[in-house]
């Protein structure tokens, strides 16, 4: 068979504000690839199916020596994140042709990798939409239900806060609180969002910039687990609103990445006056522990619609710059998914 | 018999700084009290004889009408603070006299109470010093082997930072961290103190008056254990200076009592990209669960020598004044203990 064109979309240059498509990521369609002749050298062949676009991807577009703890992106290279593909040739025996992976996938049309220990296998046995399985069965879906397994000891009757409760992870964590039979308060910062929360089954859900977040813990609190996806001062209030034993959860401070920026916490006597605990995570860390639990309990869930979950699909490699303008503008509707091929 | 004499210290005017003994305290004998008819109303008949000498005392001389998770003393009533007595006479049968009882003990001579489970019957069945049983084998030592026990997670090879390494409390967890395996750092405000925590097995022994605490977390660090006696920077540095997956545990935070001078935590950040864990106590809500191996195992490392711990003791119900100004002066060598009566 003849070589086809493999796309790519690539770093070309560091944004000082929101990436623009063409100037800082630029679709490539210059290379070819000859799928039943491309060495493997003991490896795999991948087809790309679906591309997650997430936030951290606009951290990890910086200047390489600037240090953090992911990577920065390559300059002149694809830029990759979570995806899913289909394995199409294989040496390794761990694969085989068919078989669908979980992983860090390049933003490619086609590769090749040798070592099959970074990515999972999927089974889909519900034959549930490949997209889902980098959303409410993804990364995002991970990092909720670990998280939340994890740390909550949610004790139904109790009272969960949970921020940007219509992200991809919020709006798992308040049905996932729900389902836990508790009370949950939600925060966006639309109002838009805040019909999403509500929808998602949130009992109280609010929008920050127009309503006093102390006011509606005052009055709605107190709360005995604090799902934190923005950290600063919107933790501060957690804190003074917490009941004895309270947790808090850390898995994002979206208002303190910048370091200049960062608020000074005041309410740190509160851990030893009420026993408080506070547990932070980075999900891949804690992902081997919960993986057989996730893939038996969730898709389960979604299959029988206990977990709702929305997507904004785009479709072609060459919607990831509009994903990720998207996503930076706050203009997505649900989780931003790139349909590179059906399958 | 004929009435004895029941001394009491007295609680008598509320002080702005630190309590003079005479003026805010006062040692009364007016009143008497017969051993052998005193009624007892199904109760028991105690008689004082160690009495613990304990910083909070002063937080509870404040008016009553500002609420804290402790109570505020009454004024014209013996102050109270955890000591131990010895049973004279008993209606109840849970208690017989020659018991000893650990428990909050009023600062007269002999009381009579009638609920018995707010004591714990004491064994000590190596003969120690019941003294110690307010200090190593009381409220401090349960305070650092019950936190340190919950929340250290010590492996071996890992370093833990102690903050007021040469009090009560630090001392008791610079052994317990030594006898894990653990490297300590611990931090003292005064020379004596550092050679006092030095001496306590710290590997690293520093005055934070004089040297930068920041140099010396960068120097011996990171830290996997931090055991936080003060709050404040020092916890913002110690954040700074963790390890992954880091325990921070919050027994106190003596810088931050005063709300006004509450100093704002920068680093929280760290908790989600160190994968940080938190947690806040107070003894004798964790105490239930911890009290059985606490008796089995601590009396034993003291008779072994394993655990040493220094005691500044006073004799005399007249002298709670004087050791409660030495505390607040920084004046005592080791914890003030006040032995009312030897049996």
């Amino acid at each position: 068979m003849a070589p086809v064109t493999n796309a790519r979309h690539i770093f070309t240059e560091i944004p000082t504000g929101l990436p623009e498509p063409g100037k800082h990521i630029a679709h490539d369609t210059s290379r070819t690839i000859d799928l039943e002749n491309e060495p493997l050298n003991g490896g795999f062949l991948v087809k790309t199916l679906i591309l997650a676009i997430d936030p951290y991807m606009r951290m990890k577009m910086r200047d390489a020596s600037i240090k953090s703890y992911s990577p920065a992106y390559a300059l002149g290279e694809p830029l990759y994140g979570y995806g899913i593909g289909r394995v199409l040739r294989s040496e390794d025996s761990a694969l085989k042709p068919g078989d669908h992976i979980y992983g860090l996938i390049p933003h490619e049309e086609y590769f090749v990798r040798q070592d099959p220990k970074q990515y999972v296998s999927l089974e889909n046995e519900y034959n549930l939409p490949w997209s889902l399985y980098v959303g409410v069965l993804g990364m995002p879906g991970q990092t909720a239900y670990i998280g939340w397994k994890e740390f909550s000891k949610a004790k139904s009757g109790e009272t969960a806060f949970v921020t940007t409760a219509a992200g991809a992870v919020g709006s798992f964590v308040v049905q996932l609180a729900k389902l836990n039979g508790l009370k949950v308060i939600a925060s966006s910062g639309s109002d838009d969002k805040v019909a999403f929360a509500k929808a998602a089954g949130a009992d109280v859900s609010f929008n920050y910039k127009k309503e006093s977040t102390k006011e509606v813990l005052d009055r709605e609190g107190p709360i005995d687990v604090y799902w934190d996806n923005v950290g600063g001062e919107t933790l501060d209030l957690a804190l003074a609103a917490a009941n004895e034993y309270a947790r808090f959860i850390e898995c994002g401070m979206a208002s303190q990445y910048n370091e200049s920026e960062r608020y000074g916490i005041k309410n740190a006597i509160f851990f030893v006056t009420k026993s408080l605990s506070m547990n932070g995570f980075i999900v891949s860390k804690l992902l081997h522990k919960h993986a057989a639990d996730f893939y038996h309990e969730v898709p389960k869930l979604v299959k029988d619609g206990k977990i709702q979950f929305e997507e904004d699909l785009k479709r072609g490699l060459d919607q990831v710059g509009q994903g990720l303008r998207d996503i930076s503008d706050g203009k997505n509707q649900g989780k931003v998914v790139i349909v590179v091929a059906d399958s």
